[in-house]
């Protein structure tokens, strides 16, 4: 069953290898767990439900406890907090599953009727607070799309799919997959969040490379709002002024609820594999990553781990003799300490596969890059869906771990990390403790690249403290992000925690044309309260 | 010199084969051409302008008569009647060259101040309608952004190129050629068209296929709006909310005017080639083409005429004996009559470039194409911005010839098609006339594709009649466009002509998102007023 309180599926668990934990215990101190709240407490504390009795959506909401427990957070580290504590604070007050488009709009009507809140939920999985209530006035439903999870449509010809905005990633692909089809939309996320959660919140997956990221796939669909139903056509491409896609892309629940996705969609490929290279040090690693995507390589999908990230990773890999046998084989090859390691995928037809290996070979090789072949690169596809498990592990040896991404251009790349890193890096000093941080680049652009960061610091005696040292780190490493460059999400959306963040980057014109989307959609503001924009 | 009442410079004439004139009379009868109207008689007509006088603008405005003239009109074939007639109807009250964001700020808050409209002006190349001044209270001033006319920065690390928003493309292309880059955007206007105009059209290029349309190439930039200065930074992909460089995209003048446009680059390439593929049918040829983007096969530009655009082209070319040897030889090969011509384009490295034909003519001898090499594929390059000449050389033979352009899904390409060419072909029936119409498909994604479709009609005993038949079948081939899944313009725009259909694809909310935004940026209407959105 999912777990109420963290991610992922209750029968599985990622164990931290023994010397994965000296390292980061070597680095950051030993760690201390704090002790978790069960679901029946924190189920004790759910208020009575505001929402008022309506004969139209009899038997559309659920007002019990624990479903409005489970609604309450999505996964963001303050989340997660919040559940290991039991301190949720608001609880929506109550949740509904509709199954149709029907269904959607009387839960609109509803709302509009009775001045709601309403807030829609794909798969839970925001690390921004998109889907949290706050504390308002006005009563709050949440709308959970998960009944809508079926593949309704496929066009074959022009490679288009309609899914219900509530199928989660592994519906989707397996949908498709029985027709001999991919969506190609991998985001770590993938084993929970919805195909209307990633419109939404404008996401990106694992092998946008190939498949481009979700602005690229999503070609339609229907949007339930407040005005009435939005349909968007399917047409490849126009001219005919701005694009209303684009509008819904990242609307995060703000101008009405996403209820049908239409998606391109690519034939199964031939061939895929992941490949490994080590560089001798950054600079080269990067500017290789950089030739790759400026030389239109047809790769589909490119990692590059900075050299802690690489160190990290092998040392938490669990296969101590044979990563001790890699590191003699790079060490003789001249790549040793500080060596950054690449990941590559190819997909598609044999030839193109082919010809890709043969160019990224090269470039790789003129900065002096040593080919592994695809054993890392296997193991990598294994688990590329399992380190939100991570969190749960490290948690339970003391230790919180989160993540912060941005996006910025090739020039500005390696100032920006240095900033981020710096500001996890020492963000703890007044309060006497160390973080963990170590960095990679995940999506590639000519233009730039994404930066994700990941930080490791100790949990601390009180549940208030470790959000503390939490909202420091967030707070601060925000702001460097805005103020240098960098997009305040590349792929996680805004919601409430990155709300404040966005007007640098918008622009107080931009912020002017988001409002009055927002305003002319939901003028009494009854939809998704502070997110992306207050 | 440009020409002031047709297209390009009055240095150079394309002329029509004896054999292309006869081809034509045999279809739909001998033309008898019109009288033009002089520029003198023209400039004569020009009233006296209502601009205000204000010290604030001094020299900044042009208020001459010819001035006037050369900037009223575009270059649709309403246009063109109008200029050829004389009869313009409005004029705009005068024209700002302004060469500074500070001047055009001065002239927006002149407009302000006065209440006046003001249209941006960019290459004047509109065959929409776009910058036409319209009959209304208000004085009209029209905005050229030609003395914005310089590349200002380039990134070489980011490939990123600032550009004065007034730029054509020849100096876009010879700034960039002289530090070794390209932006590849190729519209068949651009000797005469603006980076600005294709941001703020949201055009397409002939080399789509690798470039991307203006979408994938506009990274940022400055807009003037009356509500102050906007400025999009340049960042690679983003999920920080609906991305504002959408929402200028295709604003057509309506939030304010572009100044500074920043692009996208990509180094010269190695290699670049264009073929030619002649397929027995355009069932065959219609499918190789999709198949050919759906494998993602590295293309840069991908045509395909219907038999009739064939055959016209081949008659049209001018060398009987060549196209004569060429037919034999196809013939021999199985494609005779109803064959359709299909031109590739491959730029990249040579490696790339091999890669690629390789599977290009794979995927095309599976569909029975004859491949004939690249002789005719370099005759189209050297052709590739001379077809709007053709006007001119039809016109003077009593001939009037416009185009119409959509794109669609593939599972509609075929229906859109033939209802599009069937329009046209009885559209002037009940006028006893005749229209010969042709089609190519030219922009290709992995969901459908554009079609472009030629019509050529006699010019009527006077110039009213003859626009009355223009006005009869845009007006039903364009309401038969977007009844039938197809987009108003993939690379046109929306202008005034269009504007009136566009509501069928946007939908009610989708009408009222666009005037949400321009009532935002411009509540008092002032900019490019029926533009877009009335």
């Amino acid at each position: 069953m999912r777990r109420w309180n963290g991610w992922g599926d209750d029968t599985f668990n990622l164990t931290l290898p023994s010397d994965g934990h000296q390292f980061l215990s070597e680095r950051i101190g030993a760690g201390q767990p704090l002790d978790d709240a069960t679901l029946e407490s924190v189920c004790a504390k759910v208020p009575r439900s505001r929402l008022p009795e309506d004969p139209a959506i009899d038997g559309l909401i659920d007002t019990g406890a624990e479903t409005r427990v489970r609604h309450a957070r999505g996964q963001s580290l303050a989340d997660w907090l919040a559940m290991r504590s039991g301190d949720f604070g608001v609880f929506p007050d109550g949740v509904a599953t509709p199954s149709t488009g029907a269904e959607v709009r009387q839960l609109l009507q509803y709302a509009s009727r009775h001045n709601l809140h309403l807030i829609p939920y794909g798969g839970g999985t925001s690390v921004a607070g998109h889907i949290n209530p706050v504390e308002l006035d006005r009563p709050i439903l949440t709308v959970s799309l998960s009944a809508m999870n079926r593949l309704l449509d496929l066009d074959p010809d022009s490679q288009i799919a309609t899914f219900g905005a509530g199928t989660p990633g592994p519906l989707v692909e397996s949908q498709l997959r029985a027709h001999g089809y991919t969506l190609g939309h991998f985001p770590q996320s993938f084993e929970l969040s919805t195909v209307g959660g990633w419109v939404a919140s404008r996401s990106s997956g694992q092998q946008s490379l190939r498949y481009g990221r979700i602005e690229q796939l999503f070609a339609g669909g229907t949007v339930e709002t407040l005005k009435g139903t939005l349909q968007i056509p399917t047409i490849p491409a126009s001219s005919a002024g701005p694009d209303i896609r684009e509008i819904i892309l990242g609307s995060e629940g703000r101008l009405g609820l996403i209820t049908e996705v239409k998606v391109r969609i690519s034939p199964l490929p031939d061939r895929e594999s992941f490949h490994v290279v080590f560089f001798p040090s950054w600079s080269q690693a990067r500017t290789a990553c950089r030739k790759l995507v400026q030389n239109r390589t047809q790769l589909s999908m490119l990692r590059l781990s900075n050299a802690v990230e690489t160190e990290t990773q092998l040392a938490l890999a669990g296969h101590p003799r044979l990563i001790g046998m890699l590191e003699s084989f790079l060490s003789l090859r001249g790549t040793g300490d500080g060596k950054c390691m690449m990941t590559f995928g190819l997909t598609g037809s044999r030839h193109q596969c082919r010809s890709a290996l043969r160019d990224a070979r090269r470039i790789c090789a003129e900065y002096k890059g040593v080919y592994t072949g695809t054993r890392l690169g296997a193991k990598w596809a294994e688990k590329r869906f399992t380190m939100p498990y991570l969190r749960e592990a490290l948690w339970q040896l003391g230790y919180a771990v989160d993540t912060l991404e941005t996006a910025t251009d090739w020039d500005n790349v390696d100032n920006l990390l240095g900033r981020i890193e710096d500001s996890l890096r020492t963000g703890l000093a007044d309060r006497q403790e160390s973080t963990h941080v170590f960095t990679h680049l995940s999506h590639f652009y000519g233009q730039g690249c994404s930066i994700y960061t990941t930080y490791v610091y100790r949990v601390a005696d009180t549940y208030e403290e470790t959000l503390a040292r939490w909202q420091a780190l967030k707070h601060q490493t925000s702001e460097v992000i805005v103020h240098n460059g960098g997009t305040i999400s590349h792929q996680h959306g805004v919601g409430k925690d990155h709300a404040p963040y966005l007007p640098v980057e918008k622009g107080e014109l931009g912020m002017m044309a988001l409002r009055s989307l927002c305003k002319s959609f939901d003028p009494d503001a009854l939809l998704n309260p502070q997110t992306l924009v207050d």
